[in-house]
């Protein structure tokens, strides 16, 4: 593997299909299950580390927000990664940094309502992502399910000849979602996380069992997570990101709550199948995260 | 030569180096000589040809743009051009098109001042060419020094790998810059705007015998000028496309006017040789230009 420091030197090691798997680093086993999915779509694989400054809204989050380069670079070569992307901050931001990429309309509600200024962070560190290093397919997490939608507008706009592949949440056996947030938090927060998956599971469960309300999807989550910090519950169009009011389309059921310091977001996804929506609830881990232990349960600092 | 109407089309043509050059349409001396400086430089020489509805601040001037894609493609065979991309504009702005690229710093003044949202509109516009065309180089002219700053922190800021090339401004025997817009002015009118040029090699010419001070280059432009309707005369520095009040550095003395109804730009760049500057006042047409001439003057509509 090798791991580059710069766009050029990353480009000239292609060979073939070239897939990129952006990533803030501080793998768990989401990451590796992408890696493995995309390992099967391309002949150069990717993995991009780099924890953009532009994309927090808060100083302490990037501050706090994990980082251990050697343990991702093994577990990168474990997954045969071909190239680890991991410039330092001046490679990708430049001395003088004028330029901005924003996706309007997408971004209105849910995150962009509450992060400000974080979807232009990620619009922008992407778009130099995808200028600089080229891939011919890249894949995003199902977890940010905003976020998709913008990137996915941001290329389509932008007309990258770029692939978007969407990779399932990866969840623990008990339903919480993988985050390397996760390690923030101890064993009774985590506990108290698991609130969120539940609630959707159980909106989920509603949904096969024929309810479309939106109103009354969100309520089933709302309880089950009333004990958080609530920053919404939402029923939204997959195309829009607007709010619907009922599941007439694709469409996520998506929450953003704190749980002590640590703010989670998870969601399920309806897709549609024979005009049903299809609950994608993810995939559930067979053995508990190794990865996201919390920091002080296995004594690493 | 292939017309190509879509980004995908385009790239499909390629072999060896790419280059570039992005252009509006309705080709005079000025494009063929960029043409023909940018064909040394590549194996695939690709020309844009594409009225940018978003970088028109007034939709009357958008709407009286000239227009003749005929014209344009048998100048652009005459010139050895590989490949002509002529793209609908729904191949550029898709049907729901929510994103744009802005260049902060550079733009804040002179044209940024006079044309609210005009760069946005480039920067976004040359960002979908970069991103879909994929070029190796791409070539602008100094006429629009302002935009090629623009353009060169968009570049180097969204890190794609793309050399940008300038070319010199071409000019009638006269000294008038060669613009698209030239067409619309009538004998009278052009007698007028050679004001401009006359008024900045005057002030090149104080630059030769040691003036310095921007405030006395601008002078000797406004004297020149003052009969237009003038929106600027400015020094300003390259890198920064800033006010600067004595020629210390990298610099151009810039000016906009209205003729008319046609609004001009022309400027004279000082590059730094041994310390000293070195004014580029372009390269003069030997004959004038057959492709400029105002429409009521031929006989064309």
């Amino acid at each position: 593997m090798e791991v580059a420091r710069s766009f050029a030197r990353a480009r000239n090691r292609y060979e073939g299909t070239v897939g990129l798997l952006p990533t803030l680093g501080f793998f768990h086993e989401g990451h590796l299950a992408l890696m493995d999915l995309l390992r099967e779509e391309c002949e150069t694989l990717v993995v991009s580390l780099f924890v953009n400054p532009t994309q927090f809204n808060d100083e302490k989050d990037f501050a706090a927000y994990p980082r251990d380069e050697d343990r991702d670079a093994a577990l990168a070569v474990e997954h045969s990664v071909d190239i680890l992307f991991a410039p330092p901050v001046e490679e990708v931001y430049r001395e003088v940094s004028q330029t901005t990429v924003e996706v309007t309309g997408v971004t209105d509600e849910m995150e962009g309502r509450h992060r400000p200024g974080h979807f232009v962070g990620v619009a922008t560190v992407v778009a130099k992502l995808f200028a600089g290093l080229q891939p011919d397919i890249a894949m995003f997490g199902r977890k940010d399910a905003q976020q998709l939608a913008v990137l996915r507008a941001m290329v389509n706009d932008l007309r990258f000849p770029i692939e978007i592949l969407e990779a399932p949440v990866v969840r623990e056996p008990d339903g919480l979602a993988l985050s390397s947030r996760n390690v923030r938090m101890d064993r009774r927060e985590r506990e108290d996380a698991l609130a969120i998956s539940r609630g959707l599971f159980q909106a989920a469960e509603q949904v096969d069992a024929g309810e479309r309300r939106a109103d009354r999807l969100e309520s089933t989550v709302e309880r089950s997570v009333k004990r958080l910090d609530i920053d919404y519950v939402k029923l939204a169009s997959q195309a829009t990101m607007k709010p619907i009011t009922s599941l007439d389309q694709p469409a996520v059921l998506a929450v953003a709550a704190t749980v002590g310091n640590v703010r989670l977001i998870d969601n399920v996804a309806f897709d549609f199948e024979s005009e049903r929506p299809v609950p994608d609830r993810g995939i559930l881990l067979d053995e508990p995260s190794r990865l996201t232990t919390h920091l002080a349960d296995d004594g690493a600092t």
